[in-house]
């Protein structure tokens, strides 16, 4: 038996109420290793004469396996919402041991003597208490959503009298400069709403729409404000009151790891120095606040102050002040209170401290229990997703494997399974289905541009996609297969003009996403379990709940896959399909299928 | 490879900030498998043309060994307070593989170029920002101190008046019972705190002295005063100004998982039933709150209430209501601001939710920086450790191995550094010093009865243990040999009788002390390691701090042991023995010596 590699961490992904009464563990083992793995567990002062009441024995279920391991699945009630549990596994090899709070012990004949001789209940893990209160929530509207992102400067303009200076003429095929402006604004968002609820995503995640000089917002001159080129209040009001009724929800974007240094605060370090009321509001190394101005707008080496990467002109926030904690948490509030936003997003996530997210997420969970905090976090991100900080990330870890396979053909199908199961088993089920999933986005080349043009392969990897656990993301103008290369070309004006949309990528937009939304239940809940076929390049997974099951199978390979005669698809199973006719599947093609 | 067996995780014990500047980094890999790792790590942007500026590379330390594990570990810096890192890590077989936050990865030959190809920077573990306001801090104070335990109805009767009705007479020898009264009080306290400062001890913590019925006073009636029969508030401030002048600190135990039953707040709930003011304070199931009384007063199966295990005198409170959050506040921060009280230890703390602690950890801190929180728990316990909420907590996973080795003589030396290893990787450095390391209390056995009398086994863990990175404690009398089955017995009448004393045990203890405190600085931050000689069943260990080092050697088998003729010991390197003599460590004896 390979002891090395059995993994388990009390009160971690790897123990977890699901809900109030239910606790899930698991634990990772080496892969072809072991044969069984067996829960005992019980109430730990449940042992009335020395003899321990535990609960019966649970044989945990085999689930999702990496290259190199495989995890094991259970789910535990509690008589008095106490456990202790530990796991009595059983090699390949035939030997036998029980794992538990102190490591690896020969497993004694008699049970009921062995929880006494095991120096009482300390040699067994402990879910102390079940403490609702500390379980990470996951609100149910996030689970049913398909989000839409919109680059606001670029999605539509419905008001040209408020663009700004120098305005360029709305051409979905100029490839936009660092800091061209296309007009787009909030009115324009209002005037296409009825296209959102047409293809039938409901939540739109905006990048920033507060007031600051560039195109894209990321440099906030005041978090308070609308940007005078995208609307007034009125403007964004009218939009979340239209949007709601819609159905559709709203998700702001969050720029609390730095500042513009065209913001107040900033321009008055800049001219009072280290007697700035602000001076510790940012990170001065140094005073005066300078750096030496060079051809590279967004690079400054000699900055006296820290900054998001090295950008002079976004200084970093110190969020351990507490004045600047309590100016952040206002305007967090503010938005939810005067707009009833549903969601932020935040940006550089990572970079802000988990002591100022926990305030934040108090305070808006507050106002609003079910509302949706999404963290830009790229890597692996168990110390935020804990359930008092986010409950999500923008889930590039994932889904950049997807892409991976399909798109850059990098990694093989088994490596992508592994890849994909490796993440998932980094988060509790809650959180997996918090994960904000995404093809591409204003920080990434458009998905087409990475699948160079393939079509086929887009559709692939979007079904793939939305067929997972996680909440999934369109970028704007992926219904109509926009390309666009790495930023700032995949931000490109919105493609309105009919004859240039491509409609048939709309229609199979709109039909996968009809088909996520009204098999969501499954989809969100349903168990996981991945198929490869190495020799013709075929993946496939199910996802089953029950007795109901939605089943996809994608060819990668370069020739037409048939699939087993067994299966005998009816016309009425298939719920969606690209290049399959017969039992058969074409080279980029796909099929899914549910249960008859 | 054993590649299934290798782990680290971001932002945890493998990967803490020891001070402001300095990553700790950990890996975990089987034992015997691996022959190198080296850190691969900088800035995440800085990448000037798309190669990685990164640091040089650093070859990592081995650490600590288990049963199935080598750790390794390595310091990190950042130039810009952030910091990329992974692992090329080397297989004794002479395989080669990256290991980064999205597993393994095959080794490029140009390492620059190996940044940008494994999906940018993302293939890396981040620190993202290295955060000050998140890092775990240790108070000083704790690391310098030894505490002193005192279960204060059984310490010292210094005012008879205030006894209670049918106290027994002062016996020492005496087996008491679960509910007798020997009239210790406070005053007693302060009458011997001039043996505290002989002995060398410079912490008390109490066991509860708040009002309550029981000896033990876990049933709390009043958090707010005193118990009469232990004094008044007047005599515990004289107690902890003496205490503060005489440079000894101050741990009183709160009991804030249940209350009493004979609380106002519970009567209250019995009298009122649902309609009581307090009804949502417990956890009640059905009203009325009640149970079938037997012989046995610790236990009812049928309580219609949760409580303290099967004990229905002890309620358990509910601490997900923000009521009972601020009236359990309320007294955490009375006892401080009234009293300036240094440290809570916290009743069965893991039964209440993180949530509260939080609040708690906050709340103490916010008074006093150096505030020390240590909970109760007695298995593995990082959830509680991250540095918002509990210090340290009673180590008992980790001095129960020294004890089942010297003295239940239940597992081999090699076992117990394995398991002594184990539990050192599962927190940060700076938590294991702030672990309360003790080999008996009021709720297990006094340890010179788990010897079966054998004081050189009992000076060999005290040494052992005192010689360890944790903040140790010695139970009241143990100082005097003072022996006790488990709990009542193990809270006999303290020994004040000169003839009946112990006086070569308390002699050992106090140079022991002594020696603990001369050389706190080694004891605390020096590097670990241990040597085992299987056959002659000796273990010794070597703390090191640079140059400085020192080095104790433990006979636990059956014969006499010869150190090695090339240590040559000199009278002044030996900083205390016992049974040892002409390089030579008898049966059961041990000896401590320092680099010359």
């Amino acid at each position: 038996m390979n002891k090395a590699a059995i993994y388990h961490r009390p009160e971690s992904e790897y123990a977890f109420l699901y809900t109030a009464n239910e606790l899930r563990v698991r634990v990772r083992t080496a892969l072809d290793d072991i044969a069984q793995i067996m829960v005992v567990s019980g109430d730990p002062y449940d042992a009335p004469n020395g003899v321990w009441n535990k609960q019966e024995d649970l044989v945990m279920t085999r689930g999702l396996t990496t290259d190199t391991h495989q995890y094991w699945e259970a789910s535990l009630n509690a008589p008095y919402n106490r456990l202790n549990y530990g796991f009595i596994i059983t090699g390949l090899d035939g030997e036998e041991t029980f794992y538990g709070d102190q490591g690896f012990e020969a497993v004694l004949e008699d049970d009921a003597a062995e929880y006494d001789n095991l120096m009482g209940s300390n040699s067994y893990f402990k879910m102390p208490y079940f403490q609702e209160i500390d379980r990470f929530k996951a609100p149910e509207w996030v689970k049913e959503t398909v989000w839409y992102q919109i680059f606001p400067e670029r999605f539509a303009n419905g008001d040209p009298s408020n663009d700004n200076e120098g305005t360029l003429p709305w051409q979905p095929e100029d490839h936009p400069t660092r800091d061209a402006f296309y007009g787009g604004d909030l009115r324009g968002v209002i005037d296409h709403l009825d296209h959102l609820v047409d293809l039938g995503v409901n939540g739109i995640y905006f990048n920033p729409i507060f007031e600051a000089p560039t195109n894209h917002k990321y440099d906030t001159r005041d978090y308070l404000a609308i940007d005078p080129h995208f609307g007034t209040k009125e403007d964004f009001k009218e939009l979340v009151d239209k949007a709601h009724d819609l159905g559709i929800k709203v998700m702001l974007d969050a720029v609390f790891n730095h500042i513009g240094d065209e913001s107040p605060e900033w321009l008055d370090v800049l001219k009072n120095g280290a007697a700035s009321r602000y001076a510790d509001w940012f990170h001065i190394h140094s005073f005066p606040a300078r750096y030496t101005a060079t051809d590279d707008f967004e690079t400054a080496r000699d900055a006296t102050y820290e900054t998001f990467a090295f950008t002079p002109h976004m200084p970093k926030l110190n969020t351990a002040n507490p004045e600047v904690q309590d100016y952040l948490l206002n305007i967090a509030t503010y938005w939810i209170r005067e707009f009833n936003i549903d969601a932020w997003r935040i940006d550089v996530a990572n970079e802000v401290d988990h002591h100022f997210w926990k305030r934040f997420y108090k305070a808006v969970t507050a106002l609003n229990p079910d509302f949706y905090v999404l963290g830009e976090i790229w890597t692996s991100a168990q110390s935020w997703l804990r359930g008092d900080e986010f409950n999500g990330v923008m889930n590039y870890a994932f889904t950049g494997s997807i892409v991976d396979y399909f798109a850059r053909r990098k990694i093989s199908a088994e490596k992508m399974v592994s890849n994909l199961s490796t993440q998932l088993m980094l988060n509790r089920d809650q959180t997996n289905q918090m994960m904000y999933n995404l093809l591409d986005s204003h920080d990434a080349p458009r998905i087409l541009s990475v699948a160079q043009g393939n079509k086929d392969v887009v559709k692939q990897m979007y079904a793939f996609m939305l067929l997972q656990q996680g909440t999934p993301d369109i970028y704007y103008g992926s219904e109509y297969a926009m390309a666009g290369e790495q930023d700032p070309d995949n931000r490109k004006p919105m493609e309105w003009r009919k004859e240039k949309q491509d409609h048939d990528m709309y229609q199979f937009m709109k039909n996968l996403i009809a088909l996520r939304r009204s098999h969501v239940g499954l989809l969100v809940n349903g168990n996981l379990t991945f198929d490869v076929e190495v020799e013709s390049d075929i993946v496939s997974f199910t996802r089953a709940l029950g007795e109901d099951y939605i089943t996809a199978v994608f060819n990668a390979g370069e020739r037409a896959f048939s699939l087993p005669a067994s299966l005998e698809l009816t016309e009425n199973q298939i719920l969606l399909s690209n290049g399959y006719a017969d039992q058969s599947i074409r080279s980029d093609g796909f099929v899914v299928f549910a249960s008859k």
